[in-house]
């Protein structure tokens, strides 16, 4: 934003010619922008990127050490370094080709704490106006005073909708960043530092993914990806990419990092559940073990398991810093609190130690998977994503692939998720110790659902056939032997863990033996698809509600054995947010710019109209025991599955951001804004009521919830009549919304 | 089916090679298919159209002098001609040109009277099996006694699905066919006949249409479509066809049609209502005007209008026999009854005198047209259309088109109603004395409602920028004169039939004002959208429930005043049966060739929950009265509705054919087959209860009402077992979803 705002300074009032072009990754949180900027007197006819630069900016301070940067500027030129340093570490932070190529090419050399300033003034880790300032005092292209004027007055077009505060400390940005800048004077000594970028080679048991690692995603992350030869990608005509390569990013972007305070620590393990990038995890070890790990490491006795250590370990490079984990912390005196990564790096070594010991059955068997406390102590197959730092997707998603992961198939809708999920290169699903995860594909935004109903026939029809010649095999004489094994796994075949299980004891029992006939044979070519999966499509509302609803109608109306996750954000987010069918009335979005004037989509009342259609509402803020049961239930329930999920986004505009977003999920329906319910066709088939509205009469101040949130606040700037008609409209549309679902109970109650 | 079965049994059972090619039009009823069969010792490498034949057969004899037939055999070949003429009559009855090429080239003539023979078989109106067996009998090429063995092995295949009844008819018709052929001794005075084929010229006060009949419907139904030269078309480059060219077709098809029996007669016009060709039309005339008609017509006077005279107007020649009318007669004695059309012609006059009389304001002040006598006195603006005879889709239609027709945007979704709703050359929709009538288009199967919207969003921005300068006009000093008309204008904007007088006073008014200004002339550039429209999207249930759910959602969700209308026959229609969610269970259908497994949608259900969609389900022959307030309610609802209207259709396989598809409409909802009910948001806002369920608790036996139809009874005999659990579950969904019904008016009910 800041770099655009620049050059259209530059074009706008100086003589000269300007020409701008940004490149992009596309992660979310962390992410790497380039701005390409060109302007002189003479028109510019370049196509191509700047690589001999009279100024270059390195706005993140870990980049240092992972890119060519400095390289780019010519003799003479400026390097702008955005670090917390003071000038006398530098020595010993800049890695030595950096340290070489300033001094020998004469090069103006200026350093900045913009982090500080950014914090200092409010805006948290924004720094992106700090810098803007510091680039013109630098640069000097325009004269100081009247460059300010004109950064202020682009801050003011950008940000007026926001609101006076955000406007103000943006001012506040531009005010002082100019004056932060430091000329370092740079050691001759410099010129005599040897040495080349560290290179990072990833080491793996997995040797695709070794290979992957070093050959593809290193170079593509380096920003390098455009120099590889096809010939790279030849062992993978399929465009197959292995899980689990996110892990070896290590971005360290957080500025500060969650520290585990053991003494306040009482096991809930709620950090873990709404961490968004399955950051913190809870892991209880053996003496011996906590003993073998490192000395650093922090451990305090196991709750309920005499003689087991419990630790919160921390990837803390790979933490966002979102802060999601330290406000969710229940404890009397919290015990997380943030700090600044550099404080907290040896706590990586922990949690690598950590991460490598081996599940122990035995906590599962204390700690059930089915409570939220257990839950955590399942490995979780979706982590390190480059989602918005404390995104109210993610932890939907991480918690699915926790109980489900080693045999899931995810059909995955374009949206935020198909960018979190499969932001090339790296992959964040990934696979337990046994090598099994998610096996995720992503087909379009407009036919997701059909996509993974197709995932779903073809297993099926796999699974089938498998089972067919394993009727087969039992009823042939001579097969007593297995006979209990094969009667175990068609006992078992709709209980996904248990059929796991047995399924197999039977492939090694039949692997075992010594003559194998036809059918066993086509048993076991087709041994993968025996065991019973668990099939999930995931999309936002965008697709669910709108462009991909036909065909999410038409998988609920099928009545298979499929489950459809709803990141329900309320906008069409990863296009930056147009008007769903799912945004309700009153907020404004892209295509509903004066407030969206009519009320959002029932989805789930739609879907609970086919009767044989699981369905749930949740939001895991409010009650993660509720949300969890939804997900185990519809998993359980043979036959299709719903569960639409309200998700804070950034798109929001939340006053106090996502670091808050369980909060505002715990808000939403104590507000009456959002109701968790459940529908469970099984419980009808039994005789009971198979809908429970499990949220109580809304005590929260609807319009209060509302106003927190830029979407809604800035109506009331922009058109104070119309909000005060809309919002009247929205508490309207709440309370009757409530009503009916207590109406639904009465409903849906069987006949005596 | 019976030509494909004889090319086939040639191919198989002589030494021959063996071509088939059948071209269509689109008429499902009386169309015309032309069959070009070859065969002979020598590999058949011909790629073009048979047209020199050793042997034709005429199916049809209203053929005879609408096309060339017989001048397709060579000298020395065959021509079958099936009709109900004697030997004696064929000089009176056979054109000139046609006799004249059969005596001068030596043609062997022979005639039958298939239509008899299928009649007292049993078979309908269904010759085909008739004439397959005098093929063969003329032709010649297979030993007599083993082509009707093979003849009725082709049979059973073709129709022992459909039950062992059907099975004996055709044996019966394989029997009898071949001893019915007479040979014609060709008196040699035919050589000497003269003159051509009769030619049409269409005459009409619309010019274009008139144009259009002679220079490019009437070449295309004469089969000669393909000879026209692009130049024909040049002055209709956007493809608009101009509407009514359907009544110029008068196709004669019928074998028989209704006789009006005055003295019977109640005048309850519900034959009108359910005649789904609009063939069949009340008139009431003044004294004078009955005296100054055509002697043969029938009159009598006019119950509650002393003075008026009452006729019952027949366009024998639109009519197909469906028998729909007569069966739905509610008189004592029925005042219907059916006759060769031969004896009926004479009443074309009298329709057509009557048809021209102008319409008369005081009948529709006496007659409400909110009445289902009343509307019947309104004209149908769609008209002898080529849906299969007695379809059970265009009865709704039609009744549409007679309250707004003069009003009407209609996009139509391919299937059954893109095919009698425009079957190409013709156009069923019509205009009314005035000129106005539906404005029809049809985009594609998937995209309907999108269509639809479009259409909408068009013509509503377009109004509102008339309104607007209207607005601008209003305000304007000088406009005191008109002001008043403005005003009624606005106060009947949302109105259909108001606003449309309203418009028409102010246009006028306008248009007479010397001094128009800029705002003034473009209101009068856009005048005809000034008035209110009655915007409607229709089409099939495989659209509305499948392929074009997704828009149908999107246009329900937008809270706009549109209106869709959904013909549910419960399968996809148009290609011949396939299922659609619409489909319920147990039926079979292609891609449920086992008999359905999973209930059908309650696509109803599902947009009642938007709370602001008018929803209704219908059954005309169930009840006509609510059928037509649901029409009204829907158009008058300033907002979207839905209209799921019950269709038989001939895909259903009904005993009795669709002659009695009222009666089935009457006997679903008895049965609880099906069930009506109106739900409308505006009495929600006036604070009553918005949903009424319309129809009593059923009496019918279900089974029994499922097992007169072709798709249900014949899983009966293919799979017994099967049957019975998917029967017994109809039953159980049926009693569950009256149930539910009954629960939503308690649901539904305000509180107090
Ligand atoms: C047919 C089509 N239209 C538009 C896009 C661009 N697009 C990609 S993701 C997206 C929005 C997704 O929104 P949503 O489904 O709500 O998911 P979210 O990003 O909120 O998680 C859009 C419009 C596309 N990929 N395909
Ligand atoms: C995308 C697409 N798929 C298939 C077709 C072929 N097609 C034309 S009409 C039709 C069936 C229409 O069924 P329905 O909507 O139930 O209407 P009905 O014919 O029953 O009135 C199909 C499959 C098509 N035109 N477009
Ligand atoms: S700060 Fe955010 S990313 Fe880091 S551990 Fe806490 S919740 Fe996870
Ligand atoms: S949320 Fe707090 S108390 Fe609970 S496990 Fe995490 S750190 Fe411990
Ligand atoms: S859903 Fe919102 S918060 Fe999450 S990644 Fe997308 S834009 Fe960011
Ligand atoms: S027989 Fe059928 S088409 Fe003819 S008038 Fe009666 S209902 Fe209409
Ligand atoms: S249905 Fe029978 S009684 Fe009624 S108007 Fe028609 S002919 Fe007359
Ligand atoms: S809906 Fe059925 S009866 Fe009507 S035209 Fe189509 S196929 Fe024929």
């Amino acid at each position: 934003g800041a770099n655009k705002n620049s050059i259209k300074i530059i074009g706008d009032h100086t003589d000269m010619y300007a020409q701008a072009y940004f490149a992009y990754d596309s992660k979310k949180s962390g992410g790497v922008t380039i701005s390409h900027l060109r302007f002189g007197k003479s028109p510019i006819k370049s196509t191509y990127f700047v690589n001999k630069a009279n100024f270059v900016a390195c706005h993140n301070p870990s980049y240092i050490d992972k890119y060519n940067m400095v390289q780019d500027v010519i003799p003479g030129g400026s390097f702008l370094l955005n670090c917390q340093w003071s000038v006398d570490e530098l020595d010993e932070k800049l890695p030595a080709p950096v340290k070489a190529y300033i001094a020998k090419n004469n090069i103006n050399f200026y350093i900045i704490n913009a982090i500080k300033v950014a914090k200092e003034i409010g805006l948290g880790n924004k720094t992106n106006t700090v810098l803007q300032s510091a680039f013109f005092s630098i640069a000097n292209i325009i004269p100081a005073e009247e460059a300010k004027d004109y950064m202020k007055k682009a801050a003011y077009k950008s940000f007026s909708k926001k609101g006076e505060d955000i406007v103000n400390m943006n001012y506040a940005a531009i005010d002082r960043g100019a004056g932060e800048v430091i000329k370092v004077d740079v050691p001759a000594s410099w010129a005599s530092c040897e040495g080349e970028l560290p290179v990072h080679k990833a080491v793996s048991d997995r040797k695709d993914l070794e290979a992957f690692i070093n050959n593809i995603q290193t170079p593509c992350n380096a920003q390098r990806g455009d120099e590889l030869p096809v010939s790279t990608f030849t062992s993978m005509p399929d465009g197959t990419f292995p899980q689990g390569s996110a892990a070896f990013e290590k971005r360290g972007i957080a500025v500060d990092v969650p520290e585990w305070i053991p003494e306040n620590c009482i096991q809930c393990n709620q950090c873990s559940v709404v961490c968004p990038h399955a950051v913190i995890r809870p892991v209880i070890m053996t003496e011996e073990e906590a003993k073998n790990g490192p000395a650093s490491m922090k451990t305090k006795d196991a709750t309920g398991m005499a003689g087991y250590k419990y630790t919160m370990a921390i990837s803390v490079l790979d933490c966002t810093g979102c802060g999601a984990c330290v406000n969710t912390c229940p404890a009397k005196t919290k015990a997380l609190a943030l700090k600044p990564l550099d404080s907290q790096i040896a706590e990586q070594e922990s949690f690598d130690y950590a991460h490598k010991l081996q599940s122990k059955p035995e906590v599962l068997e204390k700690f059930k998977e089915t409570t939220v406390k257990g839950s955590q102590f399942k490995q979780p197959l979706l982590e390190f994503s480059g989602a918005c730092a404390g995104c109210g997707e993610t932890p939907y998603a991480k918690l699915v692939t926790q109980l489900f992961g080693d045999r899931m198939y995810i059909a995955n809708a374009t949206g935020c998720s198909s960018i979190w999920g499969g932001s090339a290169p790296s992959t964040p699903y990934t696979v337990n110790a046994e090598g099994k995860g998610p096996a995720w594909g992503n087909s379009l935004f407009e036919d997701n659902a059909e996509f993974g109903f197709g995932m779903f026939l073809a297993q099926d029809t796999l699974r089938a056939r498998a089972q067919a010649h394993l009727k087969a095999v039992a009823e042939k004489p001579g097969a007593e032997h297995a006979k209990e094994l094969i009667d175990k796994y068609f006992e078992t075949a709709n209980d996904g863990a248990a059929n796991a299980k047995a399924t197999k004891a039977l492939v090694s029992a039949l692997e075992a033996c010594p003559h194998k006939d036809e059918d066993m044979a086509e048993v076991l070519k087709l041994k993968d698809y025996l065991s019973k999966k668990s099939n999930w499509i995931f999309g936002g509302d965008g697709w669910a509600y709108d462009i991909g609803y036909g065909g999410v109608d038409h998988v609920l109306a099928s009545g298979k054995n499929i489950n459809i996750m709803v990141f329900d954000t309320e906008v069409y987010s990863n296009t930056g947010g147009q008007a769903s069918k799912a945004t309700p009335i009153g907020a404004i979005a892209q295509f509903a710019a004066g407030g969206k004037d009519i009320k959002n989509k029932d989805l789930a009342g739609i879907a609970m109209k086919y009767g044989y259609v699981y369905v749930a509402q949740v939001s895991l803020g409010a009650d993660k025991n509720q949300c969890l049961k939804a997900i185990l239930e519809a998993e359980a329930y043979d036959g299709p599955s719903l569960i639409v999920c309200y998700a804070p986004c950034i798109n929001h505009g939340i006053k106090g951001g996502l670091a808050i977003a369980q909060q505002v999920e715990k808000e939403a329906v104590e507000a009456g804004y959002w109701n968790i319910f459940r529908f469970n066709p099984a419980l009808a088939a039994e005789g009971k009521n198979p809908f429970s509205l499990d949220c109580k009469a809304p005590t929260g101040d609807y319009k209060a919830f509302m106003m927190r949130e830029v979407r809604y606040n800035s109506l009331t700037r922009q058109n104070p009549e119309k909000a005060a008609v809309l919002f009247d409209k929205a508490v309207a549309n709440s309370k009757k919304r409530y009503d009916d679902l207590v109406g639904l109970v009465d409903y849906y109650k069987p006949a005596e």
